[in-house]
């Protein structure tokens, strides 16, 4: 038997969440967006993103916590680079803006595990690929998925703009049309793990 | 830096093709498939299927090898564990039941990889999931993928009733139309993978 990796998971409940001030978005738009993408590949080069996949279980089942904009958007915690900087210490520093308490001592020590996608822009535009298409010798963004192992317990603030979803993998699972190729895909790229769910 | 697992890729022109004699399917039909698999659970429980995902190369972009059976239908190769039998060993067995050659000289020194995914059957039915969805306590097949690593120069003896194609990631993803849930998400499940593509 080839043993699965294996990813302690707690009850939603163990976790508390509190609320903080508000994160805006950089861009009010799509198209204001890969404006920016644009200006700041000219400055620095391929943008890398690094993302966060955090796994509570609820009735025996593995969800992911999302981050909501409005009433439909849903992102992955995570963020762009800064030119040079560390993968791992680069998630640490986003996920503490995005989900950290403003006291020091009440953010989690985020453990960053295994990355199970990368997923490459090719051009200034909205479609990302699983692969560096053929012939894209300077693709314009590479985006890393990482798991994040969180303990037992921790206290996680939410931007008051945002809401934190913990959202089933059935309902990611084969739901493009409402989480995007990259969010709804999840459940694939961790079905190779084994979920231990424990339950407190 | 989080450093990708690396997978050489040889050139599909560096692999020679022979055939064999046919290997017929065991059913000709999914009823009779589907009524076949209930039957085999009555005797010995789950079914664990194993199928591996054999990597080359053209183009300088990663081509997986399928076996298509007729003219629309295409397979993985790989196949059902006996009961109590080992995943690799059975993986192995399977590989050169569909693509060694009856000399043995001749047959592949098969390199079984990662798991990259694990599907699951809840019900005597065709639909699988990439995790055993809640409530189901009784699944009916587990079926693991395997990534296995082919050295430079290999030999294939292909049954005389199918076909075995190299089809690039490009041609996989996002098409669940052509090749089904499990094929066609393999792109995404081989992202984390830094693929040494050697040109001979």
């Amino acid at each position: 038997m080839v043993m699965s990796p294996v990813v302690n998971t707690y009850p939603l409940s163990s976790y508390t969440f509190g609320t903080k001030e508000p994160k805006m978005e950089k861009d009010t738009s799509v198209a204001d967006r890969l404006a920016r993408m644009k200006v700041n590949y000219m400055k620095e080069g391929m943008r890398t993103s690094v993302e966060a996949i955090l796994l509570v279980q609820e009735h025996n089942h593995p969800h992911i916590l999302l981050l909501q904009i409005g009433n439909t958007f849903c992102k992955l915690p995570g963020g762009r680079l800064k030119p040079g900087e560390n993968e791992i210490e680069g998630l640490k520093r986003k996920l503490t803006s995005k989900l950290g308490a403003n006291s020091p001592s009440l953010v989690p020590d985020w453990q960053i595990g295994e990355c199970v996608a990368i997923w490459w822009r090719p051009n200034f535009e909205t479609i990302m690929y699983p692969y560096c298409p053929p012939h894209i010798t300077k693709p314009k963004e590479c985006k890393k998925l990482f798991l994040v192992h969180l303990s037992e317990k921790e206290y996680f603030a939410v931007p008051k703009n945002l809401k934190l979803l913990a959202v089933p993998l059935f309902e990611l699972y084969d739901n493009v049309q409402r989480y995007g190729p990259v969010i709804s895909t999840i459940p694939q790229q961790l079905s190779r793990f084994q979920f231990n769910m424990i339950t407190t």
